[in-house]
Order: C-alpha cells, then sequence, then structure tokens
C-alpha cells in the first residue's frame, strides 16, 4: 500500500493536475483502488481534488510537512542571504545543492533564470557525475560513496560534458587539492559551473555552494574567490546554528541528533486562547 | 493504511529524529506494524534511517515530490523578487500567504528574522483569523469563505489580538474598501502586519503579500503604498507567467488547467546518454 501511495504521489511529475483514470494508467492500479486511495490521499490533505474538474493535485500540506524539521531545508534557510550576496554581487545564478546517493538535489536557487543559460532549479536531481556541485561533493564524502558517484550511469548533456571515468577521476583529485571544480559547458553550451565544498567541522562536505556563470564571463578567478569565501561563511553559520544535515551515507559523519526547540506549529501558550464567540 | 502513513509522517512536528517506538507511541499503530510501515517509508524515500541510531527523518524526496508541479510554489518562485525588494527597501520582513480553508500558510518569507519580533517562517499555518494576511484573504474570497473564518476558533496570541466577531467583521469590510489591512501586536506585541491582496483577473484574492514591522517604525503609510504597489506587480507577474493557484475552496475562481511545458526530472534527451564505462 505504502508503495501505491507513493506510485500515486510519484505520478505527478509532469502535469499539475490528473483525473482518477489518467493516474490509474499512469500506475498500473486497478480504477476502483486507486479511487479508494485517493479519496484517502485527499482526507489527509497529500492531494486536493478540484470541485469543477474533479481533477487531482498535489496538496499544499504534503510541502508543509515535507519542510517540517527537515534539516536540509534549515541548511537551505541559512544559505540564501550568502546566495543572495553573491548573486547580487557577480549577477550569476547562485545554488545549494546536497548529494543523496548519486544524485544531487538542488535545495535552492538565487538569481533570474534567464540571466544565466541554464537547465537547474531547485528541487530538481541531476547526476552528480555531471555538474560541479555533484564533483565537489564526491571529492569530500567517503572512499566509498566517492566511487559509486564515479562508476554511476553517465549521462552526456551536451558535447562537452565528460563521461571518461579516468578524467572525472582525475577533476575529483584536483578538486580534493584545490577545494573547487569548474565545469565548462557540461549541462549547457553556453554555461560554466564552479561549485565549492560547505564542511563540517568533521571534515566531510554536507552540501555545495555553486555559480552559474556564462562560460565567456571575465572575472571567473574573482568569483571562485569569493564563492570559496562564501562556502566557509556558510559553514561557520551552520557551526553557530548547530545545524546538522545528517546523511546516512556519509559514513564519516557523526551526527548529534537534536530536538527543535521550537516547533512549527504556532500556538498561544496554553490557557491563553479564547473561545469561538 | 493512507492514514497510517499520514500519522506516522505527521508524528515528526516537533523532532527531527524518531525511534520506532517513539512513532509508535505517537500514533498508537502496534509497533510490529510500524515497523513494517517505516521500511517501506524509507524504501520510497518518504523516510531516511540513520544507519547509526537507527532513528528515522522526513526524507528529502517527500520535499522534492512535494514542489514538484506545485502551483503554489510557481506562485512563491514569482513572488520572490518582489518580496525581497520590499524587505530591502523598508528592512521588513516581507511574506506571501494563502488561504487554506480557515488557517493561512505562508509560501515564503524574507528578510532576517531577527529584524522584528516575530513568530511566523515560511511554511507554517496559523488561523487566518488572528493576522493581517488571513483577514485580508477572506475580505476577497467567497461569503462563505469568509464567514467561515470568521466563526473559526479566535486564539488570542497577545493582549491585542482581537477576538470579537464583530470587530473582526468590521475588519473585514474595511479591507473590502481599502484593499489592506493593519493589525498592531496581534501576533508579536512590538510588531504590526500590513497585507494586501493578490488578485486574480477574476477578482478573487489568491494570495497575500504582507510586511512585518515594528509597531513602533516611522513611514508606514509609505510602506503601505508600497506593499499595494507590488500586490498589483505581483498580479501582473502571475498573469504573465499564467499561473494558476487552484483552491477547490474558492468558488469563484475557475480554473483553467495546465500542464508544465517541461517536467522537473532533467535528463538529457533520449539519444545522447553515455552508458557506464
Amino acid at each position: 500500500m505504502v508503495s501505491r501511495v507513493a506510485m500515486i504521489l510519484e505520478s505527478f511529475d509532469s502535469s499539475v493536475e490528473l483525473s482518477a483514470s489518467e493516474i490509474g494508467r499512469a500506475t498500473g492500479i486497478p480504477l476502483p483502488s486507486a479511487h479508494r486511495i485517493l479519496q484517502e490521499l485527499v482526507r489527509v490533505g497529500f492531494l486536493e481534488q478540484d470541485e469543477g474538474s474533479r481533477g487531482y493535485r498535489l496538496g499544499l500540506h504534503l510541502w508543509e510537512l515535507a519542510r517540517r524539521n527537515s534539516t536540509h531545508l534549515e541548511l537551505r534557510d541559512a544559505a540564501i542571504p550568502h546566495l543572495e550576496r553573491l548573486q547580487s554581487r557577480f549577477r550569476c545564478i547562485a545554488q545549494l545543492a546536497v548529494l543523496q546517493g548519486t544524485d544531487i538535489v538542488y535545495l535552492e536557487q538565487v538569481g533570474d533564470p534567464s540571466s544565466v543559460p541554464n537547465v537547474t532549479r531547485a528541487g530538481i536531481r541531476l547526476p552528480a557525475v555531471a555538474c560541479s556541485p555533484g564533483l565537489v561533493l564526491a571529492a569530500f564524502s567517503s572512499p566509498d560513496r566517492q566511487q559509486e558517484v564515479l562508476n554511476s550511469k553517465k549521462a552526456r548533456f551536451t558535447d562537452h560534458t565528460v563521461v571518461d571515468k579516468g578524467r572525472l577521476q582525475e577533476i575529483v583529485l584536483k578538486a580534493q587539492q584545490e577545494h573547487s571544480v569548474t565545469v565548462d559547458g557540461w549541462l549547457h553550451p553556453e554555461t560554466s559551473g564552479i561549485a565549492v565544498p560547505v564542511f563540517m567541522s568533521s571534515g566531510t562536505a554536507i552540501a555545495s555552494c555553486s555559480v552559474l556563470v556564462r562560460s565567456d564571463s571575465p572575472g571567473r578567478n574573482a568569483i571562485k574567490e569569493q564563492l570559496m569565501l562564501t562556502g566557509r561563511e556558510l559553514a561557520k553559520t551552520i557551526k553557530t546554528r548547530r545545524i546538522g544535515v545528517p546523511d546516512s551515507s556519509l559514513e564519516m559523519l557523526k551526527m548529534r541528533l537534536r530536538s527543535l526547540s521550537s516547533s512549527r506549529k504556532i500556538w498561544p501558550a496554553p490557557g491563553t486562547a479564547a473561545g469561538p464567540e
């Protein structure tokens, strides 16, 4: 049943709204079962149903729930001012990404998407091996994880994308020495990506700050230097706020667990609530 | 089963990580069943399990999925530059919120949370009747919805919070005339909220832009005027980008449905992928 719920929610991958029969076709779940599960998903707020068309959409409550107590999104909140400073100084696109298995997930992207030719945006997932944040995160993860990334399926986005394992291994080694990765034209022929690691005190990278700039833009060294400074500043912010991003795959990482001091549900203190008139 | 999945995911309301037995206690689901569902939730990526502690956390995949093709989050993306301009001009906190039932949900909040005494943040839910965005959204929703909001349970956050239905009704009437609501000290004694509607072409408010400022801050009229301009500009952006925020509860709203032209999954065009070495 859990897998059916997951299949139904996953079926909204390219449409805002789906009918019950479209969901049935996409998931292979027989229509009577699909109808029953859909009604339950509406009841718990994971889906919303349009009163007119009777079609289904992902519910806002799913997003509320997913945001709640996520250390990843605390990390995102901490990074936004740093990304905005980078963006406003260099008119680039500034991004924050984390490693999930052999993929990276972009937690945030700041800047006008039309300013630099670009295929990424917040919330999407890319093969780590195909982009600068992925390679810099591979460079500073465990040896096993690094090999998994280097052995993962390669995808050639443009003529410039490197898919040769030997060359990728060299890029990772260089990243370990230089604490940054620059790739030119891998995801879009006219765009370069520059990424740096954001270190936990353990020496593991928990995230990557990166920028996208036009490949012909001048002053890339200045951008890289500022980006490295941003990575160190964000690491300090993370340490100060005691944000820990757990990743069960980062074996080196010993997570100190903690409860958030304040719940995200906001209600007055007990005893102060007035009843309905 | 769907309700058990929902109960498990909801149980992460004040803790980043929970053990299986804590989840069992919080949900009332017997431990053997809880264990089975938890393993399935890990398998589909809705939860993550720490390799060391064996505790569970909300999975980043849940957030990825919830973000996908959400018109609410398209609205948020469209609003961010507008909120940032407000914030940088007035050093206030700028927010975007939508009505969900008789609550409002904050889709975004821009600005340093420590700059204005404040209890809200992105992703949280508040009774609409207790804050300026909620009242302005009630003023420009259907008569039935407006009454539901006015009849909903009142909560006194501070001594200043208005909980009298007659006075709330007056505020809503005034909002309809003035296209804005200002409340002083309702959520925090030292803070004022000013909210304006963001209209769809139908004349329904689909969201509210609002700011939080210190109650004693000068130039509030200038802020309100700029906020009203921001609301109109965001409405234009929404129209240009053809963003429709469906809300089955807004009976006046006839949603034009559409599929997104581009999926959020990014992979090269078929035939261009290189296999693993």
